[in-house]
């Protein structure tokens, strides 16, 4: 294969069950499976051109061509797919992310899916989405989940290739989520180095891993009988947790931010109200609230006399990854919605 | 015996290797050894006058006379007294409470050890300081550790006998603390519920005992060596680990307000900036930071331009619970240091 072209665009997804700690750095085996809900308000498209032509990988984001340590990223990405199947060209990689730069929210779920989704595509590979998760999965452990939409659960195996995610539900009921951007005053530790240390020395790890697999079942079963309320609970419970195990490592470390700990309250009280919503956090300070999709509005309008509007994006459930005709490529570089 | 007075003034402490969670919640006695230390800023002054004319206990509190449900918890304190050493008569307590009312610091700690020093007194009954504690802890679990000054060891025992204080070093060097008293809007757990509920619900709670009796022997070396920093480390930890125990509750629940977060940001700012001090917390949004005593100024200086003069409070070192004369007794109740 030495010519060809791939467009596929992929959502991002949110944990409810957090991964948080790997087993193997190399191949991106996580300590505990994961459970996770796709959204449709942030997504990456991303064209792959195979060219025999060209003298080494290019790789454009948002129309910018990037450095070459970003570059060799994604070469070294694309090469788990060359080596695979004996493709020599190299490759042009084109991405446009509609992730809100206000957003602050981690688009390499997405920009990993999307890229496996499109060299797939381009070198007419024909491999199947469970088998694609795992590819997906070498360029960012959350990427994994990305390949599928609605409620997706990343199963953590015993190797690369059991690694994988499997499509639990469509989640295609009244869910949403709210996200709250909450500005931080300087870069903090990254998620990499913030499992490492996790894993390495805190006390409360080996229990972390435990729980998580007792709440994943939970989780799966809430999700059979279309349980929102549990669903909810063992989300907030899942990812105060994992900030727990933050807080116990060596030195502890947190992403909680002033504005952080207001949301956490605002939910904590908005639900004592009735308005029914649950709060979960990643390596990073933003808050994303789950909630009904019907009550998205109201709960927003009530977040609004502390939170700016920028502050608070919607998102609806997103669907996995699907390919783009050029009409929609061409849409989408344009920055509009296809 | 059926006259006489006592005088006592009891310190309240700090805990640096945090007490959390009862095994006996009759007897209060914790899952964990504790280690605090003593502050001279906060006091609690207490008069007990045996008086056989009296009808029924009464309960006088910075001049006020307190509730029957308030007198209760009073006069079931003294009963363990009453009880073994036969006294029949009944008991006039007269407490003055000096913690800055803003201050938000739990002052039962320093009440129910100079509680029982008065009551000893009034009733000549010669207990000594070791098993005194153990009567403190009836009243309130950290009220053990206030009849010692500087740092002092709460050994959790097997029993009601064996789980008291014993002092480990006057602190007489140079170390102080600043207490950042941190608003918040609501009413939450209390520390009894809290405890119970992290007892009975975190997966985390058996690591949080184990590496809390491995950080004590860590302390009590760094104790031995004067060694500033690892003191400081660790408990920093502790206080972390403690309030990450709650965030993995079941429901989750923390004492956090977003102002707590931001006095961690500023310590761990300082320290890097080469201000040695270290955080601790504790069932409440306010910091305490750990610092040297001759950094205290300096230190209050960096955090003014965020909180107000009002919102910190700086201790030195205090000493275990001593005899008042009545003259010192008068003084105290104008609310004049003697």
């Amino acid at each position: 294969m030495t010519q060809g072209t791939g467009r596929c665009r992929a959502h991002t997804n949110i944990a409810l069950i957090k991964y948080w700690g790997k087993q193997d750095e190399q191949l991106f085996l996580p300590m505990n499976s994961s459970l996770s809900l796709t959204l449709n308000a942030f997504y990456t498209d991303t064209k792959v051109t195979l060219d025999q032509a060209l003298k080494q990988d290019v790789f454009l984001l948002n129309h910018q061509k990037q450095s070459a340590e970003q570059t060799l990223k994604i070469s070294n990405f694309l090469d788990l797919f060359r080596h695979k199947y004996s493709i020599s060209a190299k490759i042009c990689v084109e991405s446009i992310n509609h992730v809100p730069t206000a957003a602050g929210l981690a688009s390499s779920a997405s920009a990993f899916a999307a890229l496996a989704g499109a060299i797939n595509e381009a070198a007419r590979l024909n491999i199947g989405l469970q088998e694609l998760s795992t590819f997906a999965r070498r360029g960012s452990g959350s990427a994994t989940r990305s390949i599928f939409g609605g409620f997706v659960e990343w199963q953590k195996g015993t190797c690369s290739t059991d690694s994988f995610a499997i499509p639990l539900d469509d989640a295609a009921w009244d869910i949403g989520m709210l996200i709250v951007v909450v500005n931080h005053r300087e870069k903090i530790i990254s998620s990499r180095q913030g499992m490492k240390r996790t894993v390495e020395t805190s006390p409360f790890y080996p229990a972390w891993v435990k729980s998580s697999e007792k709440d994943l079942v939970e989780m799966k079963k809430a999700i059979v009988t279309k349980d929102f309320s549990k669903i909810g609970e063992l989300a907030e419970s899942s990812a105060l947790k994992m900030h727990a195990t933050m807080l116990s490592a060596q030195p502890p470390f947190t992403y909680f931010e002033p504005d952080s700990i207001r949301v956490i309250q605002r939910v904590q009280e908005l639900r004592k109200k009735g308005l029914e919503c649950y709060l979960t956090m990643d390596a990073g300070p933003n808050v994303k609230i789950l909630c009904r999709l019907t009550d998205m509005d109201k709960l927003k309008q009530e977040l609004s006399t502390e939170f700016s509007q920028d502050q608070m994006i919607l998102s609806g459930v997103g669907s996995g990854i699907h390919s783009l005709s050029e009409n929609e490529w061409l849409l989408s570089k344009k920055g509009l919605k296809s």
